[in-house]
């Protein structure tokens, strides 16, 4: 799947830190948000805690490009810290949309990182409003912070707001708090979203969304959160508060396996390399062809194409080239340009696939134009078959916890049967994956996920607002 | 192999377009060396010619860093431009460096853009300089360029001063010159350097270091340039001149198939992706064993890997996965770091290596540093056994042909045995592609290779003073 | 006086227009806070109302800086935009800072700009927060704008809502308010800072900080707003609303005659530039001496030397020349550089000090270094008497309303006697303007003036918070 | 004069230090290019000799911009250093251009900067490009540095080699030139540009285009160059050599004085100041007036107002104020703004203008645009009269010494008589300075000045072809 075309994105990640003993905890969190670039390229943050004293840096761009050595030093040093990476929609406020977002508040100073979309945000907005709170900027962060705030004033302890909080809040939000003295990790009721924790050899406790930061930034994993779970890190070691635990259906985002988290990280225990072979192997089951090849769309076709080809016993091999220096500033060709885009990005191995019948794996179909380019530059390059595999099921509905598919209109699987679909975009067959197998992707048991982009089976109520509004609300 | 470690580097990639039609060349050239970037990432430049008139930008760093959209635009339209990628020493000197290096003289505007290294670089210019030439940067370029200008002045065409020039010019060079009215393509007689031709739908001519250049803008590959060939294209078409061929033994770079061109490359009409499969199957013969799983460093050692599956029968899979974020901004850990780089470069899939006996295949090996710690991490991942596969044989010698190897006392290969390398990097086992498979890689057949890193058997004799200065007078 | 040595800084300027019909308003604020510049270097930024629709961009930086072409044309069309620009202190929070304030509520969006200091911000914030407030800046203006919201929740009208707030708000503030369909400019009860309005000759209404903005965008000056003055600019045209006027005493800033305002501007209808040239007279008068010439600091000085030459009748001339590009991006030598910083910034005019007696004049001393070396330059240039003259009187008390004048500790007056002032700067006699003129300076007759930085003499209630946390919470 | 209107530029100023001990001496470089940034806004460089290794930085930007302190530290310590700012036409070749020129050869390495222009550089560059030399600028001072290694080719001694370049050379040129060992100051044989040295107080050796430059970093002017005197700064002190000394007519520039020097420089030991004093004195003498009021066009028509008001006993004040923020990144109001752009970077002071004839004095007028506007802006203030005084006369002829005047067709002087122009500006009466009275300006005897640009007296003879293409020549 091409993010540039696909319109499907994850919309952020979250890692804090909360360390034994003083250090530049900044750079960690550098390192921890490079882990987590793939889930927000548009804008990222960290606050460092020195004793209670806020440092904060975050800005539009990579995690690179915002935090140069300078900047990066200039965090100094301190014992806790939280950063985030974000997706968002572009436009003038996307600066202010920036988090983390940190308030200063007389029963103390509040740093907030989100990665969710809550579907009560604007019934919440308008109750403060009609308090008097004003809002800066149009993110659900904002709206936490506030709900947080109030609570703090009628409650003895953080720990107490936040459990009443997570009442008022719906919707998807795995969320780190970082306050005075204490960092405060939660995840919703239903526990949408991953959100992990760790431990390295100097003690210090890691938060993420991904266990691939934490691996990188050399912890080790201790745990996903359970839905509705509080966890807080403070001089007094971890604790869990599981007052909120199991009071609502559990609802994983799959996509997280499909497509979202690195391939080297765990949700549950479950690894994503893993689910996307299995992906690969239900549609070599499901989807047999008499083939010579098997290749996969770089990145994110890789897993599930060696799947099908373990499964199939098709010989798996590189058919398609991905040029990785396309970046943020590079200039797409426009309508005008002798170049089309998609063999810029992409170009075929021609002795890979001359003359081969061939299956080619992708993780997902939106919009179709990208998927059919790259049919036709592999029939360009010699191919006498191209039979589409794609690990996911057709999108055919909005999410409203923290995804942005892109809208109805867009979507082709909501306008055209799967045949059609085959024929606009050239292949000689085409097979989705078959809902019937997004429970087995994890290969856990027990656990029940969030299909609803595929199945419309929402796990919680939208509000009608919500659905009207969702293009707004997303953090 | 890890370029930011292991201090191996192509120095150049060129690009050049002679067009039906004057429009906006300049964009075809970005698009070139986008694809070309992989060969050079420190500068890179454009000119572009509109009636003889020529436009430049050039600077350091990537091409879209260098060329934002006003930049390109300014460009301008033109029916001829030219353009380079460089990778190249640091220091105050690099913007200076960085080409096409236009020079302006009565006999006509010339810009140069170059891929390789003279052997008697230092020998010519203490020659020009006897004459009262003077010179701004330390360039190859301009010694070339003063050399071509200088034969200019005592021949009736510029193709009789270029293929005098080349009777002076010793080593590794493929030019691309832009006069005023034609582009003249350039191997040396040796041809150590690819450089090839195509044409586009539109009748444009394109000329590129490498065929993956031509596939990205749309053009179809007409040939490899021969040894010592002079290719001219101006308003009579397209001519050979093969004068200057069959002069020099041929010695096209084998370092070309192993590691430098874009698997979707041809040099000779052989694959590059091919190649590096034949490798693996070579190590795969030559080094059984008895192991559980393949994988490949990414994204340098995937090819071979497969080929190693496909050979041995052994499954091949993804174990490790690189950070594609990772680029010239970012800041590595320092000493003090919690962190170890090369955890935040790569990490473990640990579902895939856990308890499994593995073979690791990269392409190189040059300090070491890399491969040890990344066969640690697997081991701390639960591989079980690290078998080292390297689809290249050990770097033993300098290259005097435009490839920046490190210096010999930080090679491993100089100053160990393989068993005693086996053992440094931690692996069970440890084999490299053996030299007599070097000829075998690319699969043709009549052509011969430079191998003098591996074998020291060089085809030019090489200048005592070159040997000395070789580290400073890389293009 | 030098305004990095001195530390005395008007805190901002605001400037906004109400159009007759839709244009790119954003141009026109920038040509305003263009001619406003000097009242604040740190940060700018513009907001701009289509239809209701707020755009905005601000950043750290000059007006030229922070707006290039793209950036102030992507503020698009509209009927009504404010600007601002802010000296503050340095820090991170820089950014956050930036005005306009805009903040979005179901009763209307809405954008703040605001010149002064709120005397009973710390209380306001302290009960705001009470109530749940929570805030992203330190600024003034974030109370003020949450003020404004809780009082427009509680009224039918934003014209009362305005009323009320300022009943609630203390100190010194000049604000345009733009809602959705409407500007609204406040000034204080005291009236301590300068804002007049004016109208261009399309109609367009333009309400500015000072007049020399009206002129700088063609506009004709209506007049000043008087101390508690209320003005709508709407569909119904402008109406003034005076209910607050006439209850607290009137207090314009002095100083904005001495020293901030431009010389082309007028407060109340008198000339800056003659105040100035009064305040060299009274000096002329009250310190006459023996001299052959006299010459001004360059900038601020200038008007006061012209003044002490036409009533002294000692020629005026050009003695000390200024950099002009010394701006915000240049190195100050440091302790170890050979150079001494004064030198680079000012130098002498030898031919016209030489052999003279000189007499300086200056508008004010606050550490009293950087007069103590101009007078060396003067020395060292062959002035054989050195007799300086300030247009002002001695610092002695902090500002509460909006002045930056530096701490008590590092204000010469508060430390040292006149005459051991002249001996520290090494000047032969030394003469500040006498309180007494303070009130004859402007002008005009019947308006009172705030001298408490001079007189201690506050027109209002200065909190003891207030008095302890100043340096906190300016604007 | 407003230099973003009127088309006459300065084009370089130099800067030089031969220390005695090594330090920073590019910062001392620094401050001394601040102070002659006047000369040239576009481009600057510096580069540090450190034991004969160079180092460079230089580019497109104001000293401020292109020298951040890293830039500045990165040039290291060294005994040596030069410097240039550079006036230069727009283009893709700007940065090229920029000097110092370093070029590197086996005689030594040479850092050449440059003031002035060669009328026989289209000659000299045919001449050196028929011997197969390559030009990369279009630059005289590449041809300078060409001749100048030639030259050193040919002879003993680098101040031999020297002594011949400067036969070879002719027209305006003030270089300095650093040599591994020394630094070498030149000045052309007619003396057209000035150059002069001092000495501070650790010994270092300090030369300038201009004696502000030597205050600025605290040095003490020695004397001003003779035209063709040589002078070289090494281990032995300082030596001069007059050789080329007499040989042809003297001719320091006369606009030096009325225009593109500050005010307090020196040349040949006379004051710029009062040279401009004298200047609008000889105007109140011949063209006196019935006036109230003397004011003058800021910043360059400031002394000349001065001197005026002397002379006449019409009292000066201050009628315009400049808005000293417009800088290079400044975005003019086009065509279809509501603004006028002289109002924004002038603006009238309505009080002291206001029923008042005017005396309006400003340095010259080239296309008219500016002075009218002026005048215009004056009388919407409320001036009865308007009295144009001009310290120059009428330009006439184009500069071939390295002055960059408007082109013939767009000088007003060229077209209109006085009276016309008088008319088409808007002014009551005009007066011009008279020719006669330029070799009085200076105030010394026995030297001879250029004013060819006003008289089309030339020094020198002009090549034809020189006349034709002085636009492309100029450094």
């Amino acid at each position: 799947m091409d993010s540039c075309e696909t319109h499907i994105h994850e919309e952020c990640g979250v890692f804090g830190i909360y360390a034994a003993n003083p250090f530049h905890v900044g750079d960690t969190v550098y390192y921890g948000l490079y882990a987590l670039q793939h889930r927000g390229q548009e804008s990222c943050g960290i606050t460092v805690s020195n004793n209670g004293r806020f440092t904060t840096h975050k800005d539009l761009g990579l995690v690179s490009e915002v935090f140069t050595p300078e900047r990066l030093a200039s965090l100094g040093e301190g014992t806790m810290a939280v950063g985030h990476v974000r997706y968002g929609t572009t436009g003038n406020s996307g600066r202010e949309n920036a988090q983390p977002i940190v308030v200063s508040h007389f029963t103390g100073n509040l740093a907030t990182v989100h990665n969710g979309n809550l579907t009560n945000a604007a019934e919440l907005r308008r109750e403060l409003e009609g308090r008097g709170s004003i809002f800066h900027t149009t993110s659900d962060t904002e709206i936490i912070s506030y709900v947080l705030t109030q609570e703090r004033l009628e409650t003895y302890t953080a720990e107490d707001a936040v459990l009443r909080a997570m009442n008022r809040l719906r919707g998807a939000y795995s969320l780190i708090l970082m306050l005075e003295d204490k960092l405060i990790a939660v995840k919703d009721k239903n526990g949408f979203r991953p959100l992990c924790y760790g431990r390295n050899r100097h003690g210090d406790y890691i938060i993420a969304s991904e266990s691939c930061a934490l691996s990188s930034v050399s912890a080790e994993l201790i745990r996903e959160l359970e839905p509705g779970e509080v966890v807080v890190f403070d001089r007094d070691g971890v604790h869990s508060i599981k007052d909120n635990c199991g009071k609502a259906p559990e609802a994983m985002c799959i996509f997280e396996y499909i497509y979202f988290s690195r391939p080297d990280s765990l949700i549950y225990g479950n690894s994503i390399h893993h689910a996307r072979l299995r992906a690969g192997r239900f549609l070599a089951k499901d989807y047999p062809v008499d083939a010579d090849i098997v290749i996969g769309v770089p990145d994110s076709g890789t897993d599930g194409a060696i799947g099908y080809s373990q499964e199939s016993g098709i010989p798996y091999d590189i058919g398609l080239i991905k040029n990785k220096y396309i970046g943020r500033t590079f200039i797409s060709p426009g309508q005008k340009s002798r170049e089309t885009g998609v063999r810029i990005k992409l170009n075929a191995v021609r002795e890979t696939v001359e003359g081969k019948r061939v299956v080619l794996v992708d993780d997902s179909i939106v919009r179709s134009t990208t998927i059919a380019r790259t049919v036709a530059i592999l029939r360009e390059a010699g191919a006498t078959q191209v039979h589409v595999r794609i690990t996911a099921p057709p999108f055919l509905n909005p999410c409203y916890y923290g995804v942005d598919i892109d809208s109805r209109e867009n979507l082709i699987a909501c306008k055209y049967s799967v045949p059609e679909i085959c024929n606009l975009i050239g292949a000689d067959t085409l097979g989705y994956l078959g809902i019937e197998h997004l429970p087995e992707l994890p290969g856990d048991s027990g656990r029940t996920y969030c299909t609803a982009c595929f199945t419309g089976d929402y796990k919680t109520r939208i509000p009608e607002e919500t659905k009207r509004d969702m293009f707004e609300e997303s953090v």
